[in-house]
């Protein structure tokens, strides 16, 4: 029997980079994608600012959000939080004791 | 800190249908959806033919899905399937042993 594909495979052991990988594009309405993140954050002082909105789900490890003007949010296996077009936000924090598996999906 | 929403919380223990919870309506563009299932398939010779597309993850437990005409396809945690508008299929099984958790995302 064939097995899909699984997105928590092909992660190498060391990621010097945030690792962004296409899962579904299908445009214009909506693409998928894997984030790993393993202690990286946002560079100090940036914010994304997006013409998209963007979902986000962890899947492994932990990470926190920030949107400007607003308190962190704590993001643990399961958490998702949904990012609307033009609203300023920066990944404050992600582990430094494993890899974190994010699902993002742009629409 | 606040916590965000978790798609691992609120699943009742006992789930006599499979339970359908939407987590983003983004809509036209994009419809985000938790499924939980615990040994339910369609029914016997029951295809779903559905007018958008949709792509499935598992995030925990197991579930075998058939297109129309082909082998099932084994899914385990991180799979994830695409299934085009129009593209007959039907889930074959899930594991009977422990709740199965799916998001899908209609598009």
């Amino acid at each position: 029997m064939p097995d899909a594909p699984n997105l928590f495979v092909d992660i190498p052991t060391s990621i010097p980079a945030e690792l962004f990988t296409t899962l579904l594009d299908g445009l214009p309405a909506v693409r998928i994608e894997r984030i790993v993140s393993h202690g990286h954050a946002s560079p100090e002082g940036f914010w994304y600012d997006q013409g998209t909105s963007e979902w986000v789900l962890v899947l492994r490890g932990a990470a926190r959000l920030r949107f400007e003007g607003e308190e962190p949010i704590e993001l643990a296996p399961g958490s998702y939080v949904n990012i609307p077009a033009r609203r300023r936000h920066r990944v404050e924090w992600t582990t430094p004791d494993e890899q974190t598996v994010w699902l993002a999906i742009h629409y």
